[in-house]
C-alpha cells in the first residue's frame, strides 16, 4: 500500500497528493514551516493524516532548539500555535497538537521533550493503522450486513476517506479494504469531488492501486446512480463530528445524504473517535474553511469562470445527524440519538 | 445581447461556445457536415439554440443541390435523418427538423424548397426570441410572487438556459432579464455544472456581461447555500419534458429538485412548448445521452483520474414532475398535475 506518511530518521516523507494521479511524488519535510505549506496546501490531507502530520511538524519545529525544559516548551507552544492555523475544520489537527504538548509538560528535560515528542508522532503514526483497522472491521460487519444476500457491494463515496486521508486503510475504505480481504465483492461509485477532485484523482487511483472495481462520477451524477438503484450504501469520511452526531465533511456531503435519505439509501459515516469532538454541542459551531475561489476558476491552469466573478468556496459541509444512518467508529457503530452513542465511543477502551 | 446565432446571408454564425468564457470567436457554418459537428461538439448548445441550428443546417444541407422538388425533397430527409444524430436528448432538434421537412413538402419547385427553408429556419430564429420573451414575462411574474416583500430574488441555477441556449433571453434566465427591465433585483447563484461547466463558463459569463449579480459554486455547494436561507427558487431549463411533467435537463438537476425540495424550496423548469414532448408518457422514455468519459477525466487539458478507470458519463438526467413546482412556458404556467396543464399549453395559440 502506499505510504501517506512516514518518517525516515530525519524527516517527515509524505506523498505530495497535489500531484496526484498523474505524478507518485514524495517530499521530505525538515521543519515547521514546511509542515503548515504541507497541510495549507493539501499536500497531505484528510482528517487523521493531517493530525499525524502536525504532530510531526510540532516535533520538528522544536529538534534544533538547544534550551531547556521551559524554552522548549515555551517554543512548542508557539510551533503548535502556528500550524494550528494551518487548516480550520478538522479537529485531528487541534487534538494531536494538544496532545503533543501534553506529553511535553511531562518531560523531565529539554533533550526528554524532544525525545518524547518523536516517539509520541511516531506512536501516533502506528495508532492511525490500528484504528482504521478497527473502523474497517465493524464497517465490514455493518455493510455486509445491509447488503446480505447480495454478490457486489455498491457504495457510493464522496471525496476521499481512504488510505490516502489516513496512514493506511482510510476511514471511510477502510470496510471496504478489510471486507475485501475477507472474500466480500464491492464496487464503489467515487463522486469526483469539486473542486480539487480527491475523488477522481485520489480515491479512484488508491481503489484502483488495490484491486478494487471502481467508477468515477461527476458530483452531479450521485442522484442519477442512486434513482437508478445502482447504490446501496453511501459511506464517507468527516473531517469533525459534533457531539450531536452533525457531521463536517467535505463540500458536497450533504447534497449526497439529502439525495441518499430521499431514495432509502442508508448514509453511514466512518470515524475515529479522535474525529469527535464532544466539546462542540452541535455542528453549527464548527469553523467551516473558506477558500480561495480560484480554486473553483483556475483549477486546471485553464480559466473556467470569467474573470473577477464571484465564486463562494466553502471547503466543507455540516450534514445534520438526522441524515446520518450511522456513525462507525474504532470502538463501534453508533446510531442516533447520537448524544449517548457518540460518548460511549469516547470512553478509554483497550483498541487505541 | 451576444448573438448565439445569426444568418448573414451565405452562413449560419455561431458564437463558440466551447472557447467561453476566455475567448469570444465566432465560427461561420456552410454546411451540414460542420453543423452536426457544431452540435455535437457542444459548439452551439442548449434546446431551443439546437432547433434554430439544426433549421439552417438543413437549409445548408439542400442550398447547392441542383435538381427537382423531388430529388431536393429526398436530399432534405437524408440531411435531416443525418442532423437528427448529432444528440439524442433534446426534442427542439427532432421538431425544427420535422418542421423544415413538412414546409419544404408545402413548395411546388425545387427552388421554392430552398426559399421557403431559408424563409422558415429564419422564421424559427426571430419566433425562439419571442417565445423566450414570453416565458420571461410569466416568469418575471412567477418569481415576484414566489418573494413578495423582498429586496432581492436569490435563485439558483444550473447548467446555462440562458440566452447563450437559445436566441435570446434563454429560457430559466429570461425570467431575470424581463424581471431587470421592470426594476426587480436578483442575484443568481450558477452551479458550475460538471463535466463541461456551462454554468461557470456560460451562466456566469451572460449575466456579468448584462449586468446581473452573479456567485459562481460548485455542483457540491447547492446543499450548502440552500440550508443557508440563501436561495429563494431554483429555476432551470430542459432539453425535453415528458407529457406528465417528467423533465429531462443537464446532468446534476435531479439532485438539485431532491435538495430544494428538501429545503421547502419551490423548483420552476422554464420550458419553450417546442420542447414539450406529448408523445412521451413519462420521462423513463427520454434517451439520455451518454458521453466519452474523457470529458470527466480530461476535461481541462490536464488528466484529473487515474487512466483506465471506468468513468460514467451520462449528459442528462430526468426529474420526476412530483418535483417540480411549476413550468413556465410561452403560454403560461403549467402546474402539477401536469397530463393536463401540459396539453393546455400546447395547444396553439397566438404566442408563436
Amino acid at each position: 500500500m502506499l505510504q501517506t506518511i512516514s518518517w525516515n530518521g530525519h524527516a517527515a516523507r509524505l506523498l505530495d497528493q497535489t500531484r496526484l494521479p498523474t505524478e507518485t511524488v514524495y517530499v521530505d519535510i525538515t521543519d515547521e514551516k514546511q509542515m503548515w505549506d504541507a497541510i495549507r496546501r493539501l499536500v497531505i490531507r484528510g482528517a487523521p493524516a493531517i493530525g499525524v502530520a502536525a504532530a510531526f511538524g510540532a516535533y520538528l519545529g522544536i529538534r534544533r532548539v538547544e534550551g531547556e525544559r521551559a524554552e522548549l516548551l515555551g517554543r512548542l507552544n508557539d510551533v503548535c500555535d502556528y500550524l494550528a492555523t494551518s487548516r480550520p475544520t478538522a479537529v485531528n489537527l487541534f487534538w494531536a497538537l494538544d496532545r503533543m504538548k501534553r506529553v511535553a509538560t511531562e518531560a523531565a528535560s529539554g533533550s526528554a521533550i524532544k525525545r518524547r515528542l518523536l516517539v509520541e508522532a511516531t506512536a501516533m503514526l502506528e495508532e492511525d493503522t490500528r484504528v482504521c483497522r478497527a473502523i474497517g472491521e465493524h464497517g465490514a460487519a455493518l455493510l455486509a450486513d445491509v447488503c446480505a444476500g447480495e454478490d457486489r457491494i455498491d457504495v457510493l463515496t464522496h471525496c476521499n476517506a481512504g488510505g490516502l486521508a489516513t496512514v493506511q486503510y482510510g476511514t471511510a475504505l477502510a470496510p471496504i479494504y478489510v471486507g475485501a480481504e475477507r472474500g466480500l465483492k464491492f464496487h464503489v461509485y467515487a463522486d469526483e469531488t469539486r473542486p480539487l477532485l480527491q475523488g477522481s484523482r485520489i480515491t479512484a487511483y488508491e481503489l484502483k492501486e488495490n484491486g478494487i472495481p471502481v467508477t468515477v462520477i461527476c458530483d452531479g451524477m450521485a442522484a442519477t446512480v442512486m434513482s437508478q438503484g445502482k447504490v446501496r450504501a453511501v459511506i464517507v469520511g468527516t473531517d469533525r463530528v459534533a457531539a450531536n452526531g452533525d457531521v463536517a465533511n467535505k463540500i458536497g456531503t450533504h447534497g449526497v445524504a439529502i439525495i441518499a435519505r430521499h431514495f432509502g439509501i442508508p448514509f453511514f459515516v466512518a470515524s475515529p473517535t479522535s474525529t469527535i469532538d464532544l466539546s462542540l454541542a452541535t455542528g453549527d459551531l464548527i469553523p467551516i474553511e473558506e477558500r480561495a475561489g480560484s480554486e473553483v476558476s483556475n483549477g486546471f491552469g485553464k480559466r473556467t469562470a470569467p474573470e473577477d466573478v464571484d465564486i463562494y468556496n466553502p471547503a466543507f459541509d455540516v450534514t445534520p445527524s438526522e441524515l446520518v444512518t450511522a456513525i462507525i467508529t474504532e470502538n463501534g457503530v453508533a446510531r442516533g440519538p447520537y448524544g449517548e452513542s457518540l460518548r460511549a465511543m469516547c470512553r478509554p477502551t483497550g483498541v487505541q
